[in-house]
């Protein structure tokens, strides 16, 4: 559809120097000249020079920054907009039943156990096992070697790679959190068209969740394994040989490095980075990047040695204080 | 079965001066006269008089409190008593296999995937996907335009508006939390018999588990998001608007105003109201009522600004203490 | 398989005093003659003389503490080693497609409602309902009475009995969370051949997780009654009449005495033991082994008493310092 016509549906009354057919929406550092992104924060409108956008959605404070290659379109709420243009590029859960044939290649030695749902062009390799009530969705590629337990449910577009374990009940690929906020106080969904990669070696524990991305991937590294009822935010890396212990949950667009250990309970903000091979106890709670190599806890996040201490000094001075 | 017959069977032997067939058990305020209720809490003694409850169980030192157009039941644990009542109200979660022949009802254009059960009595509004390995129990009814995704359990009595999604392993329904103990520190169910009520435009991400009321309905009001592994209790009122982030729990009784927004791994205990517009941060752990328009955060919970000047300060002290 | 064929296929290069045919890994406890232990925590050696084990894996500076009735095979890390013989000794989930003809019972009055999967040498009592989407592997054994909702996983091996109702979506025997990490930082899986037991009267809520004991067993005992999205983890025990409230999270080995009360996100360590009658006030994090007829609360972990008064003299303390 044309910029003009998808503007004027969704009721942005405004003259283009240049229209184009959308090809899609993408953020503004990967955006190509025929996708549209939106910016309503002062901290990327350094970004606005480099990215290749065709157009933007932009607070007319800021047009002045957008280059002259690209189009400015101006509105109040730039990430309102770009919810209800997501709406142009939704894509249903499954293309059944009005779908081509179901264009599905399984390998040697794979098993399909009973009750098990294929959607159209999956592809599974050898030696696997998909035990009952598993339901692959479209479009899913699944490596050698993997087992999916029962009842787990991978959403589409999803990229497994092999030696992968899943356990039973768990979640691959659901829609993240992510809605645009109206003047009425009403949440506008943002479509989440991204999706889930998991690499070699990969295996996840039971009743899990794992969002696609909004744009680009959710990704969980080589070797990396997961516990049970884990929540992994959309856009988040996960890296090589980490260890999510139960009830972890990371909010979007967290990454860690490798070998990351997070105890039972821990959490995080959205957009933190943890740096390869630091540790974080039970029950942390992380809210900013952390180096390398370092052990927090705690809440708020302390480094493990001042969070040990630091009870029990407190302890000591109401106890004196009470006395 | 007529009162006197079903204290008999649970062996609380006492005269009536007024038997009746018992149709329900219900709380005090919504109790009618063919109806029974119980009591065991000093401060809702007053709310005896106003009741049209047909009986109440009670305790022997509160039988002076009943009126006259109510029969008193004197029991030792009126919650106890109340437990073992129940039991004569407990429905199947399924009529199967001896039901009425499946009184389904199916909207245009909706698309029952495979591996779809549903129950008797089920009806289906137009547009709607059910994805594979969804389980619909008896008399349930689905508005327009919802998505149910894969393996998704909707139990029995469920009420859901229209445009809503509901994403793959979440459970809508289940039995709540509720059990009286007797002398022996032995559990009693209390059954279940209230339902969950999902308004139009709501979307619940994935393995969400949202409890039936005990009586009457647990409820999620129009426009309300909820992420993925939040907990819902019984009883619960979540107001218009509101966001529930990943892995908040909300204990029995919670009710929330419009447009709340708790982070995630937040969560509330039982009988707590928050006001419209109130926002809880990540892991709030909300312990009493809360005010409209606030913001809240910490266990024990402060106001966000006390919070986030708290631990800087202790933090200072236990340094200079140390040094 | 002999013990000396094992070793060389996993790359240790021992002479060995004594070979044989190796029938199960177990720990030091328990283990019989024809079975391979491992030790690698001063701690245990103590243990070692009591052991009737075939052999153990173990590092060359302990080597002098094992008796003579038993093999010692020096390795630099014995945990690793033993992760390595885990795989030798890994069950498939199921038998299928190449099963004896699934040997299946189930008792009068049992309805199996469609799309439920058994598995080989099911076993199931009288009185039972297994709902739609329910899938049972090989060799579980259920009593009589007991209702499965939708969509529950049941793991291999699992052993439940009488009255006992689990609800949508809950996994029990999933594989703990268990592995051994390699000097490139790669983890191992450790093969969990242990199992689940359910004893009478337990009530298990929605999305929960119980994983299988690596040896041995999870046992979740009689009367006790688990909320939703609760983690349990392997080798846990639950004692009788036990209340576990939704999110709690149980880490490998924790037990708990009978009628223990667990409040809602409460959380345990690993090899921990609570108390008869002890309750932890929900949010409670347990690091300790904590006595019985005791209440506690709070992170770090404080009797109720002192955490109820600890943060009103903290906060008393630091608004003084702020004026």
């Amino acid at each position: 559809m044309k910029l003009s016509k998808m503007l004027e549906s969704i009721g942005i009354d405004t003259s283009l120097n240049k229209d184009f057919e959308v090809k899609a929406l993408a953020p503004l550092e990967s955006a190509l000249e025929n996708e549209v992104s939106y910016i309503d924060q002062n901290k990327y409108l350094s970004s606005l020079k480099e990215s290749k956008a065709g157009a933007v959605l932009i607070k007319e404070k800021d047009v002045t920054h957008v280059p002259s290659h690209m189009q400015s379109i101006v509105v109040p709420n730039p990430h309102l907009a770009f919810a209800k243009l997501s709406a142009f590029f939704a894509k249903d859960e499954f293309a059944y039943p009005t779908a081509e044939k179901n264009q599905i290649q399984i390998g040697e030695n794979t098993t399909i156990m009973p009750n098990v749902f294929l959607g159209n062009n999956v592809k599974i390799g050898k030696n696997c096992t998909l035990m009952p009530g598993v339901v692959i969705s479209d479009n899913v590629n699944i490596g050698d070697g993997c087992k999916i337990f029962p009842n787990v449910v991978i959403y589409r577009d999803t990229h497994i790679g092999s030696n992968v374990f899943i356990h039973a009940g768990t979640i691959i690929g659901s829609d993240g959190f992510g809605y645009a906020h109206n003047e009425k106080g009403e949440h506008v969904k943002i479509q989440h068209n991204g999706k889930v990669v998991i690499e070699n070696d990969v295996e996840i524990g039971a009743n899990n969740t794992i969002d696609r991305a909004v744009f680009g991937e959710t990704r969980i590294k080589k070797g990396s394994k997961i516990d049970n009822l884990v929540q992994i935010g959309h856009n988040c890396t996960i890296g090589e040989h980490t260890l999510l212990v139960s009830q972890v949950g990371l909010a979007g667009s967290t990454s860690t490095g490798r070998n990351v250990v997070m105890g039972g309970q821990a959490g995080t903000g959205g957009h933190i980075h943890i740096g390869d091979f630091t540790q974080i106890a039970g029950r942390g709670a992380v809210g900013k990047n952390l180096p390398p190599n370092t052990k927090w806890g705690g809440h708020p996040l302390m480094e493990l040695d001042e969070w040990m201490k630091f009870f029990v000094t407190l302890r000591r001075m109401v106890k004196k204080k009470s006395e």
